[in-house]
């Protein structure tokens, strides 16, 4: 089996990818919530009727479109319509199968509607810039963790082909998704990330416990979230896996 | 006196400052050096002669602008000639001196040459675009807090103005950098990254201790290059200070 899908190498991954998502929602929580740069037309900007946060993501996404970001097997984008990279693509030999399966549409909406709640006190500071940067940092680090379900469901299928095969073709989506979840991994994760957010977004030097965000949100993201679109991701997937070039 | 201008508000500032700077270069140690995208065509770009990575900041700083990012006090770019923004400039009342003191080149310059050695391991993982987003993050969090330092120097200013006029007049530097200079204060900052990079950087999980990044490194990037710099700006904005509208 190649390096990239042996599940070790892949959960060491999504450890990794953990601090990105952690701490550039810290960052985000410095912030008010700033519900103007999520609302079409809030902040008025020529030519374009959306949300000034989705501006600066598209605008974002068209550049790193350029550097080739999304080349890679790896990478997913928000926008449509991106144009073609300045560069060669890089060579990948894509450990995985290639498939149109993107759900970020869910992603930005679930982001914008449910986590700013969570993770940002109300109001508004006029932090408009700053807090829509780092909302697009949290939306790139999110889409990668929930689209890395490819990966894992291709590691899993193809140590167990037959039996993946077999549901696959009965569209036995609820059977598949049991197969593919292992409750004593959530848990390790659902664990580690609130260690980790205790960790990180706590300041060291104080003296009383003072989170920047309560680790039981970042751990309740991930449980009603991220898992569960990891997890979606993997069977939309299997269920293109066998025909899928 | 202004809120903005209280030194004990723009330390708290400066303090959560920390956080980005620090966040981000844990980020960025997790990639090889990578050394291709600080190479003048290194990797090549239609129409442009420069570096991968700067291209990526200009490219990023062009998007700010059109947002608005650098009509705020705080925010300096690195790019010459960025386009006027899409947004109506924001009514900021300016709490320092309008100066067009910016020593972005100094800082894009030592973070390639000085801090990338610092911060990543040797060699080429091939991780271009990843390890520029990076750099871009952490040149932007640089960029503020060196210049910083004119809020610190306007807030030392109006509290003493007649001795700093006197030496600003007499052209006196060295002195003013002395006046500025509290030892006690920059040990603080000092001990207190070490702390945060230490925190930060090290896996909460791992028995071992295992750094990201040898929070040392972190510490001694402060001492040998944040603070002079941010000291340097600040003697730099005196100077101007009178004169200045």
């Amino acid at each position: 089996m190649r390096d990239e899908l042996k599940l070790e190498s892949i959960r060491s991954n999504l450890i990794r990818q953990e601090e990105t998502i952690i701490f550039s929602m810290i960052e985000r929580a410095q912030f008010r919530q700033n519900l103007l740069i999520y609302k079409p037309g809030g902040i008025s900007i020529p030519g374009y009727s959306g949300n000034f946060m989705s501006f600066l993501l598209f605008e974002t996404e068209h550049i790193h479109a350029r550097v080739r970001r999304y080349t890679a097997p790896d990478e997913h984008p928000f926008s449509k319509d991106l144009p073609s990279p300045y560069l060669t693509p890089m060579k990948y030999d894509w450990p995985i199968k290639k498939t149109d399966i993107n759900i970020n549409d869910r992603v930005l909406s679930l982001y914008i509607n449910e986590f700013v709640p969570l993770i940002c006190k109300q109001g508004d500071d006029g932090n408009y810039g700053s807090s829509a940067v780092c909302d697009v940092n949290i939306l790139q680090a999110l889409s990668k963790r929930i689209h890395y379900g490819k990966f894992v469901a291709e590691s899993k299928f193809i140590k167990d082909e037959e039996t993946y095969k077999t549901l696959i073709r009965s569209n036995n989506r609820e059977k598949i998704l049991e197969l593919l979840t292992d409750m004593k991994i959530e848990d390790q994760v659902l664990n580690r990330v609130e260690i980790k957010a205790s960790a990180y977004g706590q300041d060291p030097l104080s003296k009383l416990p003072h989170f920047k965000i309560n680790p039981s949100v970042i751990k309740d993201i991930y449980l009603r979230w991220i898992i569960p679109l990891t997890k979606e991701v993997e069977v939309l997937y299997l269920m293109e896996r066998i025909s899928a070039n």
